[in-house]
Parts: C-alpha cells; structure tokens; sequence
C-alpha cells in the first residue's frame, strides 16, 4: 500500500505507528485505526493515554527490578510472600508466567536478559550484581534458577551459581525442572529432554 | 490470563486497552505493550499522540464524505481529477482499495453504509441526499455503483439509482464490473457469478 495515496496526512501517521509494533502490517494498521476512529474521543483518548502514562510514569522496583508503579513492586512489598526464596528471571513476561501457574509463593528476581556473547550481552549488562547482593544482605535460603534451557540460559546459570558460591554467603541453588511436557507424546519428545528426564526421575506419587 | 495478576496498574490498563482492538487477545497485546516499553519516551508519546490528535482532529470532506485533514479532501481539490465522474463507495476503505488500484481519476462520494434493514440502517442514515444534490448542481456526467455485490450493497445500487432517475437531471449511472475474478479457477467460481459473467461478456482484446 503506497503511502502516497491516503487523503489524510493524520490517516497515514496513525497507520505509520500501528504498523512500527511486531507482527502488525499496514493492512492491519488501518483496520485498526479504522476502529479507533468509530470509537468515542473519549475512548481515543484513553487509549493513547494509557501507553503515554505507561511508559512516562512505570517504574523497576529497585529490590527485583520488577516492573512497577511504585519503588517497591507489589510482588516484593506483600507481607504474605515468602521472603527467603528468590526466582531468578530473564523478564518481566517470564515473571507473568510463573505467577499464573499460581506455583510460587517467593519472591522474583528479573536479570534483564541472559548472558548472550553474540548479541554482545556480557554478565555486568544484567541485574546480576544486585543479585548477589540481596543474597548476601536478606535472609535467602534458596535461589531458584528459571531461565530457558537454551545455551544462553545455561551459561548464565553456571555463572550466576559460580558467583553465589565464592559470594561468601552458603545458600542452597536449584533450577526449574526439565522434562517431558505434560500432554506431550513421548515419541516426540528429543533425546536430551528424554535422557534427562530419567536421569532426573521422581518418586511416583499418587494424586499429582 | 487473570488481570489481578499484574504487578502493576499501569501495565495492566495499557494491556487492557490494546486487547479492546479487534483481533488482539491479551497475550498479544501485553507482547505489543513490552515492546513499546522498549521504545524511547519521545517514540510512545508520538505513538499515543498519533490516535488522540486523529480522532480529534480529523475532519469528513464536506463534498464527498471522505475521510480528510481539511475541509475539503485532496481528492475533491485535487484538479487534475476528473469532476464529471464519481464513485459511489460503502466506506473510506473502499476509497483506499480504488485508489490503489491506479484505475480511476474521478471523485467518489462515501455513502457511510450500505441500506441494511436488519441492522437498522434506511436511506436516511447514509449520504444519499447529498449524492443527488452533487448530481443536481455539479456537471456530473456518470455515477459509478462501487457497492459490494451483495443483497444490501444491490438493494441500495437500486435505491440511487432510482432517486437520481427522478431527480430531473439525467445522468448516466453504472455499476462495477461483475465476473470470475482474475486468477481464479473456473471450477471454483459460484454459478451466479459465472452465469453474470456470461451474459455480460465483453468484446475480446488483444493485450488487455
């Protein structure tokens, strides 16, 4: 679609900017202004607003580099939260995650990132510091590691465990399972998923 | 995706906000929000921006109903176009669809509709009226139905065409071209399609 041809030049920045976010085209793009234009000022406003507040006013809780509206997210600041667990994250969507699973009761810990040499994302560029800090000033009893389990996540694993180990501080280290998914056909599971997930067998118990 | 699950209100109102677009669920649109929290503050306000000065700025050419940043769209004062012949479209997208196709210099007039008794629409919910007065007072010399083929977009073809035909001045009113659409098997064309596309067969040219 050739920019060229909108009788508007307000039509054509509209369509320009919804086009900009991922997996959006231009086809796309007008539909949806198409849309906005049906709705109320007021709506419109609300709309544009929402991401213009967002992004001028968010903050990263300091503790867990959470995304937040306060200093402190509402992840770190609630007194039911089991304070001395930390989960380690590469982000704020990974943290989204785990508390739908309605699994996890501790607190959070957002790296920003994992440690990716070819994308030129060294250890110091990620929240790893801090990390090692909170380990040594709380009262953390375990750091569970929930990275992906590609290279990357891996690698920063191994280097986040070699940094709590010589941090002086003993605390206990874990990672999230690896295994067959649940629902999945064995026979499509790959190799190392299935050869670690014998390696790494549990105890059977009824009723899970 | 339960909403009490966010860290933040903010967040939470920007993903809400995106997922009111048709076709955005909320896992897209809390994908779309991340990526514009990636962005420079300048780039999500003009992002923002871009939809609020739209909707309240944006003006309907007050000659053909189109959509236009001033009062008279740059279709209607464009004088390189031809002011003997207008297009008669359902919306503004049908504008944009014709447009493209490079195949039409003449003015259009956007209806806002099609007539559409189940969901309530009459002839006096669309710009009929002043369709016959741009007949009666400009030079007009053709009308163009460019409505879908389909009952509504026919019943309303027929509704212009008998109010410019009593309207006193002669003008000469056709519609768009009926057929087995260029690339399409003919296996798989409908036999009311076909059957048009026989009666009204044209003369065949070289090169066309």
């Amino acid at each position: 679609m050739n920019d060229s041809q909108f009788s508007s030049k307000l039509l054509e920045n509209a369509i320009n900017e919804f086009a900009k976010l991922p997996g959006i085209g231009r086809k796309s793009a007008l539909r949806l202004v198409l849309f906005l234009l049906r709705q109320s000022t007021e709506e419109v406003n609300n709309f544009g607003n929402a991401f213009i507040k967002l992004r001028n006013e968010i903050k990263y809780c300091k503790r867990c580099h959470n995304i937040s509206d306060t200093e402190v997210c509402s992840i770190c600041s609630n007194p039911k939260r089991d304070e001395k667990t930390i989960c380690v994250v590469e982000n704020v969507k990974d943290v989204l995650s785990i508390e739908n699973t309605q699994q996890f009761n501790g607190l959070y810990h957002v790296l920003g990132g994992v440690i990716s040499p070819m994308d030129g994302i060294g250890p110091n560029d990620l929240n790893i510091n801090s990390l090692v800090e909170r380990v040594s000033n709380e009262e953390i009893q375990e750091v569970i590691l929930a990275l992906s389990p590609t290279m990357e996540g891996d690698t920063t694993n191994f280097y986040i465990y070699k940094k709590l180990a010589t941090s002086g501080r003993p605390v206990k280290v874990t990672t999230i399972a690896r295994g067959v998914a649940i629902g999945d056909e064995l026979e499509y599971a790959d190799e190392i998923t299935l050869g670690r997930s014998i390696v790494n067998r549990t105890l059977y118990q009824e009723n899970v």
